[in-house]
């Protein structure tokens, strides 16, 4: 059996790699003018990802330009399912337009965190998905309610795993505010990768093998080495014989 | 043979009347929240719209709040297609989540009147209308380069005519600048559509009958009389035999 | 001794009776773009409390049209700072080009109610306020970390009470959420006020007599019997020999 | 007698280089929010530009981001000067907190083009500045109506002229519509500008020479060697004995 892997990675942001980055990544999720973006970044992304045979998501956000979407806003779930029936929409519509097929939908930052953690508000997502084609995959964090929301909703969830996150004991991400969060050196985060995707496990911050669920790698476009490590880790997936394939 | 007219109005743009407006029209053309609107304002109208059977379109706007998308733009036709695309994808979510078709485009404000009169600008709408759904009809003035640039794009073109507004002699409407642009007396209106519906005609401000397609009579919700004129306008359409039903 | 009181209220926010609300207040918090408004509402608004003499004040909010200011928001202490000097500013070059002065700072909604509890972020508009202009005036929950913050930054405190809602033994409103937030009996509004106004104290919802410092009552402009409430405050207020002024 | 020339160059637009153009610039053009930057970026920039000397103005600019206020507007004077007046105050109030005086306001991209040929226009931008801070200086296209506009109001106009864009022999930039519009030689740029300094004149497209006033230079912070071509320039200036200097 050939182990595959989905490589993904957060474009149409304003960052300007993200070119180069398509030829390194299986799917992308593209921001739909909420936190970054806006309608002819959507369409360029959209075109050069078509372009690649880069599999195609929506990665809605939370109406904060300023802020990126990075921060938390009290919405109520009704107002979740709105912005994110919203955004789908207005991606799928480029999509169309490119005669590509939406794979995907990825929330954003703190839209992403807030549906991790809060049932309600994952079922909103989920809901939206569902309402909007339920035919749309949901990338989900590893262990998280929004998993769990998409299952109850009927949807095909993709668990997200993070190569330079470190975990804890039961399966999350260790918080960024704490010490070892991150994993900084290239080679251990490519081992945790390969761990994640041959074995199910990873070993978490404490020393403990955790069994966690990996359909999506992340890639942060926005790091400064974010090439090289999408070479470096390509590179570490075939020589374990890991195959790339959207998910 | 039974003469049917479509009544549109603009909904979803911050009005209180939209509810009622509602009881009187067949179509609604909902702001997507370019010019006006947004997620819930749009999630509600189209259920409100939904559940009263009216048939229910997109109503993209220049990217303009603060100009409510009345104050024309120089914009590229790319960018033009671009921020129809999205507008369009957007409020057709919302239609899906609600399991109702989208029925129909009428561009607003701005950008209406410079796709009524630059062809390029309609091409772009046209284009960006059969990109993302092609069964999509679209709302046009009567004459103008939209008509021309939907047929070319092989959709359903449904031509607009005003209740309001005084025509010259080739057909197009006195600018709003000119003298006698407006017509206030609502029996003078309401005449000048019977005459549009029943024969094709319009009496042009110089006196001269001139030729007009009418296939849809948009009703201005932001009149402080909107809903009794609607009421007025339904009840003589009715004594005249003609049927109201979406284009 | 003449007892004095301030009535404020929120305008430029979109409804349509602001300037019917100016003859029955003493100072106006203008909204600055960010929750609602924009150059031409300001524009407007600070003109027509000029002409009628009602101190001008800037009402920030937290840059959020869709939600109207109302939703929390997850800012750094710096981020609030940043907002507050941003909309103070703005809001008083309207007033310099009025020619009259700009008297307060009033922050809105979800902005007023994190900084009536989080010191840190009530230190933040207390520093913008401070370092935009040190002599404007900080209108501040009665009892809350605003009161505090403004006048650890030397500022004049203005502490605002409530005619419609109730209040806990420790001087806080009743959270909307608990029953009995909202007092609805127009006259035991005015009652409350009366007695803030000229004893400083406040029956509580327990039934304590609680110590409040009154120095501007808020009126809820949104409120559709906002005017009829305004004139009978405004008598009741006149019987007791209680002075309107601008705190 | 020594000369002395201002260089100039718009900051707070998302550019990676601001921090590196203010160490060869004498006064900084910040955005204001409406077509880039936003509270976050105009802190930080306002801070920089001060702890280097650098002379701060407003750069305001028309409400569209997703454009990046170059695409003209239709707007009346009184939507101009409403739009000036609240951006200027926005920066102002920045720099009031950085405790250094705002120096000067330039209008940004289409709204710096539409009042350097439309009088109404010029006049509600110079009207703007003086109500709300008549002792600041206005940047404006040299032999424009903005300059006319500027010193009818009674400002201190700074007329602007461009190191890589040729001129027409009645003192107007080529259009960059038309070949030639664009200086790409460093060289010719550089003998451009040390010409209109020290001499006053500008040789035309046509080979005619033509008196221009130059009171600042502009430099464009988004090209690729836009750093290498200020340090380039200096050393010309230098050279020349011309003093930099903020106007």
């Amino acid at each position: 059996m050939t182990i595959t892997i989905d490589l993904n990675c957060d474009l149409g942001e304003g960052c300007d790699n993200d070119v180069e980055l398509l030829d390194h990544i299986t799917s992308a999720n593209i921001a739909c003018g909420f936190h970054a973006g806006g309608p002819s970044v959507m369409a360029a992304t959209v075109k050069a990802a078509a372009a690649r045979g880069v599999a195609i998501g929506a990665h809605p956000g939370l109406q904060d330009l300023e802020g990126f979407g990075r921060r938390e806003l009290a919405m109520t779930p009704e107002e979740v399912y709105q912005l994110t029936v919203y955004q789908i929409g207005a991606l799928q519509a480029f999509t169309r337009a490119a005669d590509v097929p939406l794979h995907h939908v990825k929330p954003h930052g703190a839209l992403y965190n807030m549906a991790a953690r809060d049932g309600a508000l994952a079922d909103a997502i989920a809901h939206a998905v569902r309402d909007v084609d339920a035919s749309l995959k949901l990338y989900a964090l590893s262990g998280s309610q929004m998993v769990r929301a998409g299952r109850d909703a009927g949807l095909t969830v993709v668990c997200e795993v993070f190569a330079d996150r470190s975990y804890q004991d039961d399966g999350s991400l260790t918080p960024r505010s704490k010490p070892g969060a991150m994993i900084t050196e290239a080679d251990r985060a490519i081992a945790q990768v390969l761990r994640m995707v041959n074995e199910g496990r990873v070993r978490s911050q404490s020393g403990q093998d955790v069994a966690i669920e990996a359909g999506t790698v992340c890639l942060h476009g926005d790091q400064p080495d974010a090439l090289e490590f999408a070479v470096r880790l390509r590179a570490a997936l075939a020589s374990a014989a890991v195959r790339l394939q959207a998910a």
